[in-house]
């Protein structure tokens, strides 16, 4: 469970529900037998939420735990509900209905984390390092020992948490939120409405070297890299990541992509809106990834390709060429024990010689059944 | 070797051992032809130690080193010493007789660290950023330019590296040490005696994103991360590892857990006690890892699964359901020279038509068998 | 296209050839039909230079580009010359001839790069906090809010970013430039002319642990890291990447070596000189690496092996044991829809068995064969 408010903050069910941003959808509040409506402190899973919380079923295969949950209001559809009247149960639980439980979850989520914020003191700090030659708009927040170098435009809004360094020229969206110790190298770009999550460096050179034997066997002459990232809005970068600078055009992100922590993208790609990737994936230089995919955890994508739209990479898998038709592709050795695995392993070692011992088999047995 | 003392600091092998901490261990010097006790300086490997550094021998297959180490005194069970008494040489080193010469060089190389830390200053920099409302224990040390906010507690002895940020509300426990550039979101827990590596984040969002048609086709809306992360005791983190907060719950990592850099944990994961990943793992959210298990560098775990106690995941290999029983579990793809692979991969994309050939084979010779 | 100059600085063509470092380079201006020579602002790609930019054709592939680039200068080999030349076609651009149009490329770029620094103030910020016991060399640049602590020795020419540290007994080489948010752990040695970009971790504690059962069933005992990194000239590291500090001896990268974003080399490893990783690879502790290998994006390599010189990993390949041949090596399960790769993974499981099964079938088809 996660209890924010404390019992003095407690708000009811219905005044909650009509604060909460609920655009686009339709709830109804179920307070069956005339029970009470609930004063509510945060939310929780059905199965450790308290009596003054709220909780969800998203899922259908959670519908036992509507048995025995503790929440004092659970977020339903219509489906369930006729459900749990089939069963004849008393429930000490009230029901709110929305065909999206786990959108409206979502929502009262995010108007917790606003409540959370609310006391957030907001101005610049005096132990910030800002350039006098900077352009900051109004309600703006800057923590202590943040660098904003100059030519650094930042608009309304924006919060830019301690130790963070905007660096020369870069440009910062209305409402975007850098956390600590994020770092912008010159001339990036950021939309409106995004969150950089600490650890991050947008912006940093792509890896470009071109061979130079006129200098040694083997040795680099460093490509510099003169592009930039342009980050759009409603981006979220998380903890670690990286995405690089490019090396004459620019690297790219649309719209709503949301990136996951210790995710790497190379220089000049371009990432299509509302892309969504998992820790750890890698994406190298110059490939274009479609609108609308996800790349689950570990997937690594080679440079130089294009992903199209609604394509959907498993775990841990590699793609080495480019991928056109929607759908979910994968690409890992199935995790065994290992003496299977070494077996397993040892017999790929001359697969294709299988191949050839069965095409003759083949050959042989059918001679001799024509025979 | 690594030569931590000068020639004025040495310290008799003797003396050494006795500051060193060796509770749970029995150790002996023998001195052998009444040889003197070497003054040490420093430890060694056996094939690059020298006459004032001490080595051991961990094991048994570098046994013949020890006929050509110049180290002034090495770590030996009995049945290496047995071994060498056979061979009736004349050994140019003391031998320190201990059944477990790994872990007594871990203490040692502890002592050596400890006393090179000796004469480190231990203060509240003036350039650090404390603010007023924040709890410090005795002996605290801040580094210049960290950045200490509102309501955090910071037990004795804890030292905090230059430009970490410590989040709101975050708590530290006794004798834990945060190197530089460590990042702590606002109501992270930290146990006793942990050590934290530069560029680790710990507490940024989960990820989690409820689809939101609502907006637009393929648009998310965040699910703000309400939860913690909470680490107990004696946990080590390398440098640039995240480990996500809770959505709703909170992220556990258990004591004695050791992980090494680049790891991610995903949200509401826990990670039993004394486990311990090498660098670059993955696990994604909510997922549960037992006890002492061991994941070897580059695994990756997927969301929402189990593993049990005890269990040992090679380098590199997914892990994308349950596993209950102790042992070693692999899943990678052996590496051969590129025409091998090529001839293999093109193979692979029909295995499972082979073993529908292999079936057809099997029933015509059968079947011609029995007629 | 990477428009760096304004009109106002563009510079003749010829001026800037002239300024460009070519040493070891030959090149020749070709301009057609006594045509002007063109102002350049920048570079571009053939696909998207202006008639201000100038092009290159490093890859035949793109030969028909010629046909409708909009640069107004393009470098070309002689060969792609003599091929436009029987083309009959009226050329808009004037010709660079050289025969390593990457290589000028390069150069070129490097020159773009220093001008486009060439009003970089360089001076020692005052928010910079500098520890009295520190050596500095000439025309050193130091941000605001780096930590330079005890003992550092920083040469001429170097440049420190925001928010980095240094720590006590580290030393940095001439013209070295370190990026925003850098951490080096006390101790580590920067060679001259390296470039270390945000986020990288130098020199933190290696993943070393002694099982010590006299605590607990399954504790570790920490082995105390006292070694260090050392680096040497022209490395280039890049964002989030983490080299470990060695136990004993050191962590080595010779010079040359080229390291992109999120790579982890662990401690005591030794990368031979000009060789070049790309993102999310891994190296595990005490591996030596040769000289001139490129190991391709997230190929991990396990501890304790040896790769020899000229080796290439292809991506996503895990390397178990030494590689002494030069040459290409790859392991990666290729990637397929879905339910495809279920099928294929599903035969693997049993993969030695299938194999068991066609060396009966063969011995039954041989034997009645002979029969």
């Amino acid at each position: 469970m996660a209890t924010i408010l404390t019992l003095e903050q407690a708000i009811d069910l219905d005044a909650l529900l009509a604060q909460v941003d609920t655009s686009g959808l339709t709830w109804k509040i179920q307070a069956t037998d005339n029970k009470a409506l609930p004063k509510i402190v945060g939310i929780g899973s059905l199965s450790d939420a308290k009596p003054n919380e709220i909780g969800f079923l998203a899922n259908p295969r959670f519908f036992d735990l509507l048995q025995i949950t503790q929440a004092g209001a659970v977020i339903l559809p219509q489906r369930a509900i006729d459900a749990l009247v089939k069963l004849a149960l008393t429930l000490p639980f009230v029901i709110v209905q929305c065909e999206d439980p786990y959108l409206l979850y979502a929502r009262i989520s995010q108007w917790f984390e606003k409540t959370m914020r609310a006391d957030e003191v907001r101005n610049i700090h005096e132990k910030a390092v800002i350039h006098p030659n900077v352009t900051l708009g109004k309600n703006v927040s800057i923590h202590a020992l943040a660098v904003i170098e100059e030519d650094v435009v930042i608009a309304d809004d924006v919060t830019i948490g301690a130790g963070s360094v905007i660096g020369k020229g870069a440009i910062i969206g209305k409402g975007t939120r850098l956390h600590a110790n994020v770092t912008l190298y010159p001339r990036t770009e950021i939309g409106q409405y995004c969150i950089i999550h600490s650890g991050a460096v947008i912006g940093a050179d792509g890896f470009g070297f071109a061979p130079d034997s006129t200098k040694d066997k083997g040795a680099w002459s460093k490509i510099a890299q003169l592009g930039k990232v342009i980050i759009e809005d409603d981006v979220e970068i998380g903890a670690n990541t990286t995405v690089d600078r490019g090396a004459l055009g620019n690297t790219l992100i649309h719209r709503g992509v949301k990136l996951d922590n210790q995710i790497m993208i190379g220089h000049n790609c371009e990432i299509g809106q509302y892309t969504a990737m998992a820790a750890c994936v890698g994406v190298a230089g110059s490939t274009k990834v479609g609108e609308r995919c996800t790349l689950a955890g570990a997937a690594m994508v080679s440079g130089h390709i294009e992903i199209g739209d609604d394509v959907h990479i498993s775990g841990g898998s590699g793609v080495m060429s480019n991928i056109e038709k929607p759908g979910r592709y994968t690409g890992l050795w199935p995790i065994a024990d290992h003496q299977t695995w070494q077996k397993n392993a040892a017999t790929l070692a001359n697969l294709y010689d299988l191949r050839r011992r069965i095409q003759q088999l083949e050959k042989l047995v059918n001679t001799k059944e024509s025979t």
